[in-house]
């Protein structure tokens, strides 16, 4: 039987509660209000897709029982902490200018943007405070390399987050590559290491693998924000938690705009199905790689 | 004879020549603006104290010759983009809303805001993807001994700049225990990180020399907030190349509006003395440590 989507999030508790115990566990010496401030943008909010990917990418490359995934938690965590952080800066008047994240005001909406910026850059070196410093069972070599993924990873979303607000995209690229570019880095770049990082947690992943589950990944990297942009001009703030339409308000460049909205339907159309087509020599080891592949060509929210 | 100024100094063409490098050596898919923003806050400006520092505690923990320092440029250069990063996010308008920084204009007021946030972000990012994946000569266990350095000193530094700029000191403490906290925090961290970073790029150094070297960075660390506030309150923004009497104007605690002037001095000399004590056990190894920890009391810029 296919995995619904309730096996797809059966991690989260183990996902939440070792955030959670992270988060607690970090010294006291650190000033209150930016604890708080971390908690509330890190703790019971969001879909923890990435961590949930490293999860089932780990279970696809080592191919054993339902529990392989508890190896990838650290991995998980320390991504979830760096997207955290990029939602934050992404939200500050001087970038996106958001005041709604996941149903509730944006972390400077709540506190300051004094605190929003702090907080931000704590909880981007916590990741690789976390990656460095975690008890978890992992040797110091499979530890450089997740610092070695997240590093890039998330200087590729810092990048992607300047050509979507700022521009700069190389002047010899069409619109459309040009539009990908931004995706590739923005959101494509932390989905891609959430899932190599989950499968380097595996014991000694063949290349074979890898090479596999990082090409799913660039496909449903990308695929995650094609449909973010479809999300974006199709549904209403209500249905999707956050404010719509701003993409085209902002005049920024997305797939809708330079495809329009049934292109952009081939085109995750196209992306769902390389995704799937990738997995082809995990077999059943990544049935839930594949639940998620459908889960989030369809998502509405 | 005792090392002169141009002795402390020496290293700082190797300094500057391995962050160029590093600087110049990264991925070209980086939005040029970007990569401008970068080497605009990090090359050509600063005193390159904390490099400085990790060298010569790397030959005070070596003990050979003059080029023993060389080991610790990766860890010089990680602490260094950290220095720029938080600099430039110090400076933003949010907190402490600076048009003026080494003598130019502050990254924000030549780029953007949003660009300032982003470029700082990439510039903490870099530390750590610097320190995992340069091949500089140093073993993984060193590599993550020095990940684990700079993220709990960049996690303190980001804890002194909330208590700096939003308060929140714990409400039990004395005027004088607050703004050490503070500065402690804020300086210090990042102080104590490039000694103790230097040291344990020697070869093997002993519990003792780390010991010896943490004491005396802790001692240099406070004392050189305590001399940038002294300056604050005694130089001309002429002569220190930033916006002076800052501190009193934002309200905030510094050592001269709690010890007074005087008493302010006197405290550099009592940490003077401290720094210098401690480097007794490493004899003449030392000797750079103790003209930094002269040079460093006695600045007026």
């Amino acid at each position: 039987m296919s995995p619904t989507a309730a096996d797809i999030f059966a991690p989260l508790p183990a996902i939440e509660s070792f955030l959670d115990t992270w988060l607690t566990s970090l010294p006291d010496d650190r000033p209150l209000a930016l604890r708080e401030a971390m908690r509330y943008s890190a703790i019971g909010a969001g879909k923890r897709l990435r961590p949930i990917l490293a999860w089932h990418a780990c279970t696809a490359a080592a191919g054993t029982g339902p529990d392989t995934g508890k190896a990838s938690l650290l991995a998980g965590a320390a991504i979830e902490l760096v997207h955290c952080f990029s939602l934050i800066h992404d939200d500050l008047p001087a970038l996106d200018n958001d005041d709604l994240r996941r149903g509730k005001p944006t972390l400077h909406k709540h506190t300051s943007e004094a605190m929003a910026i702090l907080a931000g850059d704590q909880l981007l070196t916590d990741a690789f405070l976390l990656l460095t410093t975690h008890p978890h069972p992992i040797s110091a070599n499979t530890r450089l390399e997740l610092l070695r993924e997240l590093s890039h990873a998330t200087s590729a979303m810092i990048s992607g987050q300047i050509y979507d607000t700022l521009g700069g995209t190389p002047d010899n690229l069409s619109p459309l590559d040009r539009v990908q570019l931004v995706h590739n880095n923005k959101t494509g770049a932390l989905i891609r290491a959430a899932c190599r990082m989950g499968a380097l947690c595996a014991p000694s992943p063949s290349p074979q693998t890898l090479e596999a589950i990082t090409t799913y990944a660039r496909a449903i990297g990308l695929m995650f924000q094609v449909v973010d942009d479809l999300i974006d001009v199709t549904q209403t703030a209500e249905t999707a938690g956050k404010r719509t339409n701003k993409d085209a308000q902002a005049g920024k460049l997305t797939y809708p705009s330079v495809l329009g909205i049934e292109g952009t339907r081939q085109e995750v159309t196209r992306l769902h199905a390389a995704a799937i087509n990738a997995l082809t020599p995990l077999h059943t080891n990544a049935e839930a790689l594949r639940a998620i592949a459908d889960f989030l060509a369809t998502r509405t929210k």
